[in-house]
């Protein structure tokens, strides 16, 4: 153990002494277990390098818009200069590229933004749908001397990426692609990196020929910057976003073209390609285009999967300073000494079931990157090419679910930290509010949730649909739904749980999570086709079979996905000690249940359930397991939390000396002394009256 | 009718139209019947106001904090000078401050909040607690001429007000009392105002005499800046608490006092005084320092009632936005043509109950705070003490469940509208943004969420534990709970609705809700006895019989009389078109249905709902009523929207031209086509590679 985690330094003693020696485990190697010890590793030593640079030094003073932009854009430069993760490193454990934005966004949203966008996002474009002859591009993006964004989404094209309209019209005699913005709606809208910095644009546009044949989506690597001055060339009009809700420092823009001539070679043209003279012409598997526009936007799943761990660790950090500052915080008692308020049975059910939920979300979202990465290696060696293809249908779905349900949970966790927190929860030092702020772009960003979702249900929906035809039901390569040829028994399965040891038992919370999954899968199933018949239309249907039905299959689907993924690991792990297998026991069962507690109307509703006992234990469960996971509350964060330097809050500080932070925050920010500036002109009219 | 809402002005031609020429009713008539029209009308002339005034000109721009912070105080000045609500109109018509101060809070909540500080939290404060003697301040304050602040809550305690450790102690000899704060955790913290720009706060300290003997908590009105030069006065520490999540117009400090000496006359004296030669003296009913310690803080209770109708109206504006937008924003669809995304069930479902909810909370809340004043009126007036009294526990115990719950309910209402929004939704010129993290102090101030809902769970329960002791069970000025005496039959109640027109029937709904109430009531009673027979710790039991238990009790109560009241309101009035009143049947039925769903398990577990097809039609009603009203959604939202001055949100003008109006934000704000400002240190590294 010891040299597994050397980088993981000793707390302070201090007030959190009392929560730390009640836990029953050590949080070093809970560390080392819930998060790959080399990544875990390479995260710590990305960070201090950041906290011995002066450019990385924290504040919490009101830097202006302008100053957080210079900022950023300072950092993401001196990162690249730092090279801390060589691409011969990344290709030979990609999984640290993850931890690298990790480690960022930990310290800053907008930095790990604004760099992925360059170096992962910009770069994986190209890489996925360009040829050598763009090659040249991926090193000096990687080396800074080209600032690369996305131009994808449209003023009014979003989430329908079909409707974009943005023309890229070949001409044979410039043999130039001519792109063009019909209109303000077709301006490309909100690419980051776009507003201030990019030189170069990676633009998805409607592929003309000159005989007028549209060829549909298609990209082109577009230079949109006089790279010697920062001003947009001739023809391309970028405006920036200006101020939104959270990522203030990464530069959102808006981009338009009038008759912009770019190369014929500026076409990506791994799917398709013009000739010279102006032929399009397309490879064998590409000309189908619904696959090259699958093939175009492909690369996305690749954010998406890497998205989930961010959002996973970032309730992780809204849940540290929650919870250290509720063991410090005393209000009221029934004695001289007022109790802390982790100590209350309301704040134990504010968080610590979200604790629950952050562990097991973020175990899901390492893994399922890490599936991700051994689908890409699988892509290129494995010989069965439909099954890799399945695989990455598989990862697909589990993201497409996972995306929306670790956004929305880390909405929640991060909200109910904010309140927990109280009125010191509002200050800005908190914190918290800047997590919240960057959090909510994730909701919408990389697909929104309500959109994504319904690639879930839909595929989910097939299965079932085609359940007769093949005997092979449920079986594909994650095995997310292996379950399903059992569904006959699973259907009878009655609730039989009689103590808290029953309700708590993992085995029967998965089976309870089976028996939800099959209900809803068959009553959703039987709700579109009833509309179906009734309507005709497949499209109404599937709207109107949402609400109560698609979404909820989409989310029971995933919740019991990810709790049988961490119980599988459990129950494989090798090497785990007692202490931490107990504990990992404990936050499976809180989250599996509470996470249930929000479908019992559904077990009650077709008999699963009766009576008042069955809920009231469930209910019971998940206040035991909360009141004996708060003895543990401080450890578990400390093993998930990032140093004090990168969560930089003032409440959540690893020595619990709260008040003495805040003391040193609120009086020696430089100007909380200053005099009101516009003192002369209001004390004229203010009555000069002597103290009363 | 005409004449009633000449203010209201019509909507300019607009894509809008479609969904507006759909609605079944007058969006004016709406307007005057959710909203006293005299209120109404106010509100108008002062935004008319306003738009005339260059320095409420409004702005999306990066303000500074600086400048943002001066602006408001500016526009605090300017507003007293324009004196647009004299003391005898307000005393005419009391109803009339809570109008402007909603409507201050429409345009900008720091401004309505630093107003209100002054004027009616301070001044509220000065004539509550304080006799003739300090009456000048109130004048001066209202012309601006002193500028106060009202100081409670101190680093260490917020909600536990008793263990306040600010000293104030009489020195016979000075005939002065010398202010003094112990350590850091003592220091008056959060006070608005208090960080800039506050010459004068009332400060609430414990009371010792020379003999050494405390008195308690009493106030004192304690000059802390010397007004000729905006500095504190020595001995007096103040700092600024620097940016918070939201309403960073409003300056907050912190105030520490060493030595500091104010003359006795300071001591704000109708619960008790200390004589020149420091004697403690109270007025008879004042002697027992309980009903000194509830006289000094009963003045909280106006500003709690006054909050929940600002909540409801910020509610009202972020659902403004997110209807109109979803009426407009396209995306996907069966045909050619793509569907405005309100069209969609999952977006139906997402928004209209909650714009349901926002009205039945409006309502209520106007209503609340009218109550509110009556009961002021009465107590002056009226013979009956025991039945004033009653009415002001009743008040009190029904508006800390109502902000709870009107605070959540705008926070879920807020967040959803954000999300419904898409990308553009996180723009800060979306205006949502904004709202969110105004709302967000609605949470915690006035009396944390949670430890303020359990007055009224704790006020349940005691009636209930005294049943047997009265005839009377329920009878209270109010009525709130006057359904208990038929608790038996009630209890006995099963769900007997086969159709949607049975399920959305209002008065089902209620009887509905009365049993959950009963039920709760005494399951949680149950709960709350046997943890103190075991326990023997009414403390301890209180707290562990929260979750599941007391918190939803104060819950489901605050639903049912929100819903009941709307409801008696709605049979009660005379009037009312046959179009307004069907439309507001369905918004009463929505949100008791969309309300009861949350607890649908618990009628379950009883057995007042069995079998599948139960729960299904309350979904289906629910789905039903959101498909219908999704017509009348535009209407609803004009009836309770600011002009578009003030709603200020890109996304959400009357007119429906989103897209123009994004356009211009876009494209004609300031500094959006600045180059880079560190272009030329950047240029350097770039690759001076020309276009490929």
């Amino acid at each position: 153990m010891g040299d597994m985690v050397y980088f993981l330094e000793d707390f302070k003693p201090g007030p959190l002494d009392v929560y730390r020696k009640k836990a029953s485990f050590s949080w070093k190697e809970m560390a080392v277990t819930i998060e790959n010890p080399k990544m875990l590793r390479f995260k710590h030593s990305i960070w201090k390098t950041l906290s011995a640079d002066p450019l990385f030094a924290r504040s919490h003073g009101d830097m202006s818009f302008e100053e957080y932009r210079n900022i950023t854009m300072d950092r993401v430069l001196k990162l690249l200069d730092y090279n801390l993760l060589p691409e011969e490193k990344m290709f030979d454990d990609p999984n640290l590229s993850s931890a690298f934005t990790i480690a960022l966004q930990q310290y800053d949203g907008s930095l790990a933004a604004k760099r992925s966008i360059l170096i992962d996002f910009f770069t994986n474009a190209i890489r996925g749908l360009g040829t050598a002859r763009h090659y040249d591009v991926l090193e000096a993006a990687a080396a800074g001397k080209i600032f690369g964004c996305v131009a994808i989404t449209e003023v009014s094209h979003g989430s329908n990426t079909r409707g974009l309209r943005t023309t890229a019209t070949y001409d044979s005699t410039s043999q130039n692609f001519i792109l063009n913005t019909p209109d303000f709606l077709a301006a490309k809208c909100w690419p980051g990196n776009l507003g201030q910095t990019a030189t170069q644009a990676c633009v998805c546009a409607k592929l003309y020929t000159e005989d007028g044949e549209c060829h549909g989506l298609a990209n082109l690597l577009v230079p949109i910057r006089d790279p010697k001055t920062m001003l947009p060339f001739p023809g391309v009009i970028i405006s920036d976003l200006g101020p939104k809700i959270g990522l203030n420092g990464l530069d959102n823009g808006l981009l338009m073209f009038e008759n912009y001539s770019v190369s014929r070679e500026s076409l990506l043209n791994k799917t398709g390609d013009v000739t010279p003279d102006g032929k399009f012409v397309s490879p064998k598997k590409f000309q189908d285009p619904t696959k090259r526009f699958g093939a175009s936007l492909g690369n996305l799943s690749a954010a998406r999967a890497g998205l989930i761990p961010m959002i996973a660790q970032l309730m992780c950090d809204a849940l540290t300073i929650a919870v250290r500052y509720s063991c410090i915080r005393r209000q009221f008692g029934h004695d001289s000494e007022e109790l802390p308020v982790i100590e209350y049975q309301t704040q134990q059910y504010r968080l610590i079931p979200h604790l629950a939920a952050a562990y097991v979300v973020k175990y899901f979202g390492h893994s399922i990157f890490e599936r991700y990465v051994d689908f890409l290696f699988k892509s290129f060696s494995e010989p069965d090419k439909d099954t890799v293809k399945m695989m990455g249908t598989e990862i697909h779905i589990l993201s497409s679910a996972a995306k929306p349900l670790a956004s929305w949970l880390a909405r929640d966790a991060v909200q109910e930290a904010r309140e927990c927190c109280g009125g010191h929860g509002y200050l800005k030092l908190s914190g918290i509010g800047t997590l919240r702020n960057d959090n909510d772009a994730n909701l919408t960003h990389e697909g929104d949730n309500h959109v994504l979702i319904q690639q879930t249900s839909n595929w989910l929906l097939n299965i079932w649909t085609n359940k007769s035809a093949k005997s092979s039901l449920g079986q594909t390569p994650l095995n997310a739904l292996s379950f399903l040829k059992e569904h006959d028994n699973i259907s009878r399965m009655k609730f039989t749980a009689k103590t808290i040891t029953d309700a708590t038992n993992p085995e029967l919370i998965l089976r309870k999570y089976k028996w939800l999954v099959c209900k809803i899968l068959e009553s959703t199933h039987r709700k579109y086709n009833s509309l179906l018949h009734e309507t005709k239309n497949s499209f109404t249907s599937k709207n109107e079979s949402q609400i109560y039905y698609a979404k909820t299959l989409s989310i029971v689907f995933i919740e019991h996905y990810i709790l049988e993924h961490f119980w599988l690991k459990l129950c494989n792990a090798s090497g785990l000690s007692m202490d931490i297998r107990r504990i990992l026991v404990k936050i499976f069962s809180l989250y599996g249940l509470w996470s249930l507690e929000k479908h019992l109307t559904i077990f009650y509703q077709w008999g699963y359930m009766n009576g008042p006992e069955d809920a009231d234990l469930i209910h019971a469960s998940v206040l035991h397991l909360c009141k004996e996971l708060k003895e543990e509350a401080v450890a578990l964060v400390d093993a998930i939390a990032p140093p004090d330097f990168v969560l930089n809050s003032v409440l959540g500080t690893s020595d619990g000396e709260v008040y003495k932070h805040l003391q040193n925050a609120l009086l020696q920010t430089p100007g909380v002394f200053d005099r009101y500036k516009n003192w002369a002109s209001i004390s004229k009219r203010l009555s000069t009256a002597s103290k009363l």
